[in-house]
């Protein structure tokens, strides 16, 4: 595949376990190579032990279907800064740099990034009770500040973005990471998203490690969706909108092994969404 | 004055008491009369709070000559980065946004916008007796990325930028906020920089508030430079930086009184630098 403009967007997870400094010489290789990289990453685990260490530990919303997300009142973002933006982000851009790389760390705040609307009340369970909870500081990225992206990759950079977003009126909120990255794959127009983390693809039973799957039709996802549990949910809509909005190919694929981008990107490992698998 | 392309950097430090979203309508009023903006922050206050809540309070290094400052070994700059870079920078951005400014905030490693030498062995005194120290990840700005700053000001942006610094092999350090505001507004050609604190200026002998020094001549510093003692003296040697630099005006001023940025901008509240002062 040529390299020309060749624009890829890359998330890594946060997750226990998970040093997204492993991809640094990696992307140096790619940006030497001529490809535009945008790095995404998360930041929970460490997020946690932070929480932990200051005394407010993480809570946990589960919703009336099932799905968990984190409490993110006040001091949960307060503390969510420190370890999104301040620790994670910085430390990324610092051993970006040190491989040659000119970084920028970002958040969805800063030159409104990645701009949504906050959501209203979220129905919760609680002690088996319906709750209505009415504070929580989280919602969707409605808009990327392609233009600010596009600058910054075509003064050869490499932008490193992280939650929060942030409202139109300009109230910082936790987002989903997998689909900001989507989004933005989606706003520069990129030809790639790479959704890496510590789990390795896509399996039609998460219990069953034989049962990967390895392709994926992007005008046949049912299978897909019906087989995302959990946080895989959330990746599957992610490589959804990223197909629907243009990119051509998206892997699920796993952040723990040697040189993740190249196995994800060249060996196919996890799992591939793209246009006309079955053709 | 002119407002067309006036260029104004201002530093808020972070000792306990200043709440640098303060200046957030005071920077909003500025950009929307057309001026140009850059802020620089300092985090000290909340970074001590948070290293003794992790546990790992902060250590002063005491030099020879009686200057005193934070010890900086990794672990100490990671939380420093959490403080400055997370909590308090994302915060002012996101205040700003919230006042309708489209702020970027931005530390020194980020697209090498401060780039500096780390020192080598440091010498402190420790129990009465003069140590080196080899570790301490600390230096000084001696070059700034004047052309980023340029294009996020033309793109009607304000920069909010706060240490560490970055070498150039990509390692992040501690630098003094006050000298690297002044490289700041020497790179950009500011017209004005300001550095406001919790001390409202100079003062000939600093246990007598009624010994305030107004006026400052750029070519006759001596007795300002003998005047400062403790932290002043970077505040000096900054405003010293930026007229050498071409800057033709610099305040030392109060971050604690009401509209701030008036006060030592219009009403030349704290100590004024400036050239041909006496003429």
């Amino acid at each position: 595949m040529s390299t020309e403009n060749y624009t890829v967007v890359i998330k890594v997870g946060g997750g226990e376990g998970i040093d997204p400094t492993m991809l640094s010489k990696e992307i140096a290789e790619l940006t030497e190579a001529g490809t535009r990289v945008v790095l995404v990453h998360g930041g929970s685990h460490d997020t946690n032990v932070l929480a932990e260490a200051l005394g407010y530990p993480a809570q946990t919303i589960k919703s009336p279907s099932g799905h968990e997300s984190r409490r993110t009142d006040r001091k949960t973002l307060e503390i969510f800064m420190m370890a999104y933006c301040g620790s994670v982000n910085k430390t990324i851009v610092e051993d970006l740099r040190r491989h040659g790389v000119d970084s920028v760390g970002l958040s969805g705040i800063d030159a409104g990034i990645w701009v949504g609307q906050r959501k209203g009340a979220i129905r919760a369970i609680e002690d088996g009770r319906t709750v209505l909870i009415r504070d929580d500081l989280s919602g969707r990225v409605e808009s990327v500040n392609g233009d600010f992206i596009e600058y910054l990759l075509s003064t050869g950079k490499v932008p490193v973005l992280t939650p929060p977003a942030v409202t139109p009126d300009g109230i910082a909120i936790n987002v989903d990471a997998d689909r900001a990255a989507a989004a933005t794959a989606v706003a520069i127009g990129a030809d790639e998203l790479l959704l890496l983390s510590n789990v390795s693809g896509l399996y039609l039973d998460h219990h069953d490690p034989e049962s990967l799957i390895e392709q994926v039709d992007a005008d046949s996802l049912d299978e897909a969706r019906s087989a995302a549990k959990g946080r895989m949910k959330n990746k599957v809509l992610a490589a959804e909108e990223a197909l629907t909005g243009g990119v051509s190919r998206v892997v699920i694929g796993s952040a723990g092994v040697d040189r993740p981008i190249e196995y994800a990107r060249v060996q196919n490992g996890g799992t591939v969404f793209s246009h006309g698998v079955t053709a």
